[in-house]
């Protein structure tokens, strides 16, 4: 059986090298693949700046027939356009010279409010001027580290952590320490063992980062037993909890856990995000913090954009204000716990000598290779038979991972996600039998995923 | 006659304590204006971010009995918004899937295949790889200093000079050195003998920041001689060319001048924005850059956001294919023509003592006041006589411009403006009569404005 078509069918092959765009250059300006003339004048945190590998293969993964089980996006298809064309309309037409406008660095005031109601559904009493609205709670990311983040500070996150993440740590020149997680969550002992060493080294903790619901590649979520002893730990420490919490209200089965910074007002920044609830489109996210650090954050938002979209707001804020939008958050919960459970059977299936966490909300399962088997190495191959994954090394800023995989089930149907499966276990079986026979899956590089990118948040 | 109440005729005395707001706390939910207990925890980039005593004063400024002449917001009630109300309509029912999630990171192809025709009216020859797309030129402004300055690398910028790229200047810990400029922009020689003498000193110059075209806050542009002079310079001593240029296509008589980077595509990055001549809630900017810098750029944005919103790029394309945006240009030209026209006229007739530039475009004319009146000093006199205008010490990183004014004719109207300078007139004889008896006009003070601010952009 030949590596290169498995699984593939009579579709025509794809090579990595189709995904490298080559733009025609029109008649008098020059530019393309030519030496950089400005390479010595970047700044040190642009060095560490460049595109990977994996990012032309997931060039590739967007094609249609390719299986993509890489992808954070969510599945919009459930929301009612045509009622949110006609609020888009209402917004413009009736608040035009608003919408359109200017507004506030730290965001609309009536959305802040409602914001307020949304993480009360997890425990959280906030005011609404404790609230900076951002573009996407990516930028919210961006700026907590860079008002705190000096270079060579050190930032604690989970082993394995959001790429996103590290991709910002990575852009402030922030050392990252991983802290194991279990399958409930970041472990406490582990914490307070890492923080300890650190402190004996004399080493500046500005920031302990983690996704605490349905994580972001792992699945896990951290136990209510286990939330006051993080923030215990990390009050004990000096050390500033950033909560990153795109999933919580997207469990498949009981209420939310309450959020850390419902126990702790004074310790915790706290991100929160429309993107999976309601829409990425309009990339509207918040942080909560405490007030000095807000503020800091508001000046720090209007100098890297002035103000977040009013146009953005108005139409979130309007969904809010008009839409049943707990009932869509209900249907987008039984539409990903389905395809949950699509993604488990299959990997049960096809994938008996793997192991994997079965996430209880949220978009991610986290999926262990067999021995000797390496992800990143694989990729290319899986490319191939039209099934792309984020191998587990993305999610580590020390190169570890290799034997991971991050298989997201929030974007294609479920018979597509058995159907991804499926190709996946022909790599795998494939690359096993290369392993038994040369006790290697292929060439290895720490070339890991340099930069987040929308198609992996 | 009180200087108190100068020009407020019966309407309520303002002090800018009232700008300050007191939120309510809930129950439980503690914060307020105590003690910052992360005080120790910042970076050092985040120690120079404070909020400044105008800020509180334009709060006060943005009450509708104050005539404002310091924001730079455009002036939107001549779009027709029923027309835009349709379109956002028409895009979020009938591209709804793409338009509310994810998009690519450097931003959506069909409307950087526009933005190459928008640029081509100044000259400029680009192909859209060489675009990247930004949550407004802010973001590409911040972008481009993070890649390329590191703490301490100086950045030439005009005398005096964008308030909002000197707060991101400051954020990255650069050193900014201000070139002067006069009627026809900045002047070469001035530059050549800055360049030379950070060279002799062996100083790393990272970008001269220009905004050559109906300049913010001066209002002067950059004579068609000087440019290909300014870009030599620039080339001879290795510096980047950081060509900022919203107000490009609002000159009031004859076609624009060729931009810089249509003579200069290796040497120049470009930052263009939709928020001056089409509307600035949508938050869309972009870039152009050399390809190299353009890839540093698109991953330095998907550290920071992501990507911009896919609900504002179609916004603006779908405006850009559908509406005659050549003539809603040209109508704004018109409507801040007869603005600049009336300003002016009230300077000649009100502050006949005071020098001003008169602007051939944009928003802005940069006003020198009669010799020993303080602009800061005198801003809170100003403001309680119900008038706002941005100090000249705003512009400039080293505390000069104390002497000057920055007034925006792009928002109220005709008849507004010539009430705001004759409100100003009456602050600024009251405070010649100060000086003439005391020598100084108020205590000066070196807190200048310290962030943009999306009111006085």
């Amino acid at each position: 059986m030949s590596l290169e078509t498995s699984g593939a069918g009579e579709l025509p092959p794809i090579t990595a090298a189709a995904a490298v765009p080559t733009p025609t250059a029109p008649t008098g300006a020059p530019h393309g693949t030519r030496l950089d003339p400005w390479l010595d004048s970047y700044a040190d945190r642009a060095h560490a700046m460049r595109a990977s590998e994996i990012r032309a293969l997931f060039a590739v993964a967007n094609r249609p027939e390719v299986v993509s089980l890489a992808g954070g996006m969510p599945y919009l298809e459930g929301l009612p356009l045509d009622v949110l064309g006609e609020m888009s309309q209402r917004v413009v037409t009736t608040r035009g010279t608003t919408a359109l406008q200017y507004g506030s660095a730290q965001g609309d005031e009536t959305l802040r409010e409602q914001i307020v109601e949304v993480m009360r559904l997890e425990g959280i009493e906030a005011h609404p001027d404790d609230i900076i609205v951002t573009t996407g709670s990516q930028q919210a990311l961006d700026l907590v580290t860079r008002i705190f983040v000096n270079p060579g500070d050190v930032v604690v996150a989970e082993a394995p952590s959001y790429v996103g993440a590290l991709g910002v740590f990575r852009a402030a020149e922030a050392d990252v320490v991983h802290v194991p997680l279990d399958e409930h969550g970041l472990i406490p002992a582990a914490l307070e063992e890492t923080l300890a060493g650190l402190a004996r080294e004399g080493r500046r903790v500005k920031l302990l980062y983690t996704v605490p619901n349905y994580h972001n590649p792992a699945g896990v979520t951290l136990s209510a037993e286990r939330r006051p002893q993080i923030l215990e730990i990390a009050r004990r420490y000096g050390v500033l909890v950033l909560e990153d919490n795109p999933y919580g209200l997207l469990g498949f089965s009981g209420d939310p856990i309450p959020a850390l910074r419902s126990l702790d007002a004074d310790g915790v920044v706290y991100l929160g995000t429309f993107s999976k609830t309601f829409a990425p489109g309009y990339r509207v996210g918040w942080a909560v913090a405490p007030h000095a650090v807000r503020e800091k954050l508001v000046l720090a938002s209007e100098s890297a954009i002035l103000c977040p979209s009013n146009a953005s707001q108005l139409a979130v804020s309007t969904y809010l204000a008009t839409c049943d939008w707990r009932s869509q958050i209900k249907a987008f919960c039984e539409l990903y716990r389905e395809r949950r459970d699509a993604m488990v059977g299959a990997l049960a299936e096809h994938l008996p000598d793997a192991s994997w966490t079965v996430p209880d909300g949220g978009f991610y399962t986290w999926v262990k290779l067999p021995d000797g088997l390496d992800a990143k190495a694989m990729l290319p191959r899986a490319v191939t038979a039209r099934v792309a994954y984020v191998p587990g090394t993305a999610f580590y800023a020390n190169g570890e991972g290799s034997d991971h995989m991050r298989l997201s089930f929030c974007f294609p149907t479920p018979d597509r996600i058995r159907e991804g499966v499926r190709r996946l276990a022909g790599v795998v079986a494939g690359e096993s039998e290369l392993v038994s026979l040369f006790g290697v899956s292929g060439p290895r590089s720490r070339d890991d995923l340099q930069q987040p990118g929308p198609d992996v948040a």
